[in-house]
């Protein structure tokens, strides 16, 4: 099962009712944060969610708003005793960026290890999460995370006692591992049905539309997309700087077919963004107005 | 008028219900603003103040759940078209700390005057503010700060007409002015009476007790005090972390002999605050547990 939630739908500052979009999942007792701004630790508690488990932290870019909360992120997940190591992944300057704000956390009882995005798509393996980067449209460097749940074939008892593998052995290749005994080689493949179905989850925010975008949202389980405005009137706005519409990110949707889009990133003059959900679910029905906590468990598919 | 009010009153981290300790004032279109946590730009909005007439920020010190709210801040401020240069006062370093904060938020439509406090005790006169930085002990450099407004005597028009000052300048001379005209020199104390007193306020956070913090707040009009922690037993964890009691924090209130004492900077595992007052009252019955937005309306005293 993978648990996700839209901690915050605000974008440039926090509001009292609305904080700083950020996104979180866990998933077999790893969790993931994308992107950290000021109070984004309000919202995890709010939503009283761990910080412990927080092994993965993906920024989109480092404008304030997507990055402020970090120091204290850091403290309190300090405070809340880790110690295991903590991956950061960012655009180009991530460890310097950081470093830089923890002029005010200097002292961490864990490690942080950074990973710095090169390419227009990367991806990354961690505690069973496929992460992939993609660069979007804004007017500093960005990226869209897919965050993808893998999930091994079946497993097929017969195939398992056709070629005598031993019990003990059947639970470590159905996780994928190649086992060697006795000069032998026990390989998943020899007992694994075809891939199934996964899970899949697209956040993208501060862009401009892309096709990349689609193609990487493409029948996700869940396309969390950043309308900045919602209002008629407001697309020279977005384009000036480098957002999106409700229609816009509507439009990607319907070329994309998640299962839900939520949208997120509100422009804080929009107060109710629910006001405009009708013309946007007319572009594509299955579109939602995100809030703050709002939250989803996604389960593998029936066999 | 002096406008004061507690922004927050939580220590250590941010909580859903609770933001950082950090303090406001407003005077005659001026404002300061003490402290500056992760969420206190929320504390700010949810009250109801300007961002725009921040004049100054001063710093206690530089642990983050009190300056971690700066780069967030410093953008709103520009967002609200602040384009008057920004005062922001603090320990030793303060300078390489906001602008280390800054790599997130290193444009902005004003510039930052920095003063760094050097001796124990020090005084700024900033827009009719009297700020005096007195040193406290904490386990980094810590300073409080008092607040006065000062008040000039009374105008006595007797004492003009007895030296021909022309009505046209009574109102600077009651500004303290000194006017030069045709050779002849107008002084404020020819014209006022003995200075009248005015209002005070001090703030104190992130320190043991001592006696200057007394003597900072004796007979101020309000004095707004950490007190970490209020249950019995947490006086050695209070050393420890050169925090205080409610109980401590009571008696320098019952030296210092303050029209209010408000605590505040409460430990994140303190639910209640209010279920410790009858003890505090009984060491300084005008003590009160400060909540966040808490605020006041100083008035001059009537003459």
């Amino acid at each position: 099962m993978l648990d996700v939630c839209l901690l915050g739908t605000s974008g440039m500052m926090p509001l009292p009712k609305r904080l700083l979009t950020a996104f979180m999942t866990r998933y077999n007792g790893s969790s993931v944060l994308i992107d950290c701004g000021e109070g984004t630790q309000i919202a995890i508690k709010k939503k009283g969610w761990s910080f412990k488990p927080i092994d993965v932290i993906c920024f989109t870019h480092f404008h304030a708003d997507h990055i402020s909360g970090l120091p204290g992120l850091l403290l309190t997940m300090g405070n809340a005793e880790r110690t295991e190591d903590l991956t950061i992944i960012g655009p180009k300057g991530v460890e310097n960026v950081v470093n830089s704000l923890r002029v005010i956390a200097p002292e961490l009882p864990f490690k942080i290890n950074f990973i710095e995005i090169n390419k227009n798509i990367e991806e990354f393996i961690i505690n069973g999460y496929k992460i992939t980067a993609f660069k979007v449209n804004h007017n500093v460097t960005c990226y869209g995370y897919k965050i993808e749940i893998e999930r091994n074939g079946k497993f097929m008892i017969d195939k398992a006692n056709e070629y005598n593998i031993p019990k003990k052995y059947w639970s470590r290749l159905q996780n994928g591992e190649i086992i060697h005994e006795d000069g032998k080689e026990y390989t998943p493949d020899m007992v694994l049905g075809e891939k199934r179905k996964g899970l899949k989850v697209v956040y993208c925010t501060d862009t401009r539309p892309l096709p990349v975008i689609s193609e990487m949202a493409c029948r996700a389980d869940l396309f969390v997309c950043e309308g900045m405005y919602g209002e008629k009137g407001k697309e020279a706005k977005a384009k000036e700087y480098k957002h999106m519409t409700f229609y816009e990110a509507a439009k990607l949707a319907k070329a994309a077919k998640p299962k839900q889009m939520w949208l997120t990133h509100y422009s804080p003059s929009l107060i109710k963004p629910e006001e405009f959900m009708n013309e946007v679910k007319k572009i594509y029905p299955h579109s939602y107005p995100g809030k703050d906590g709002k939250s989803l468990e996604l389960l593998f598919e029936e066999d």
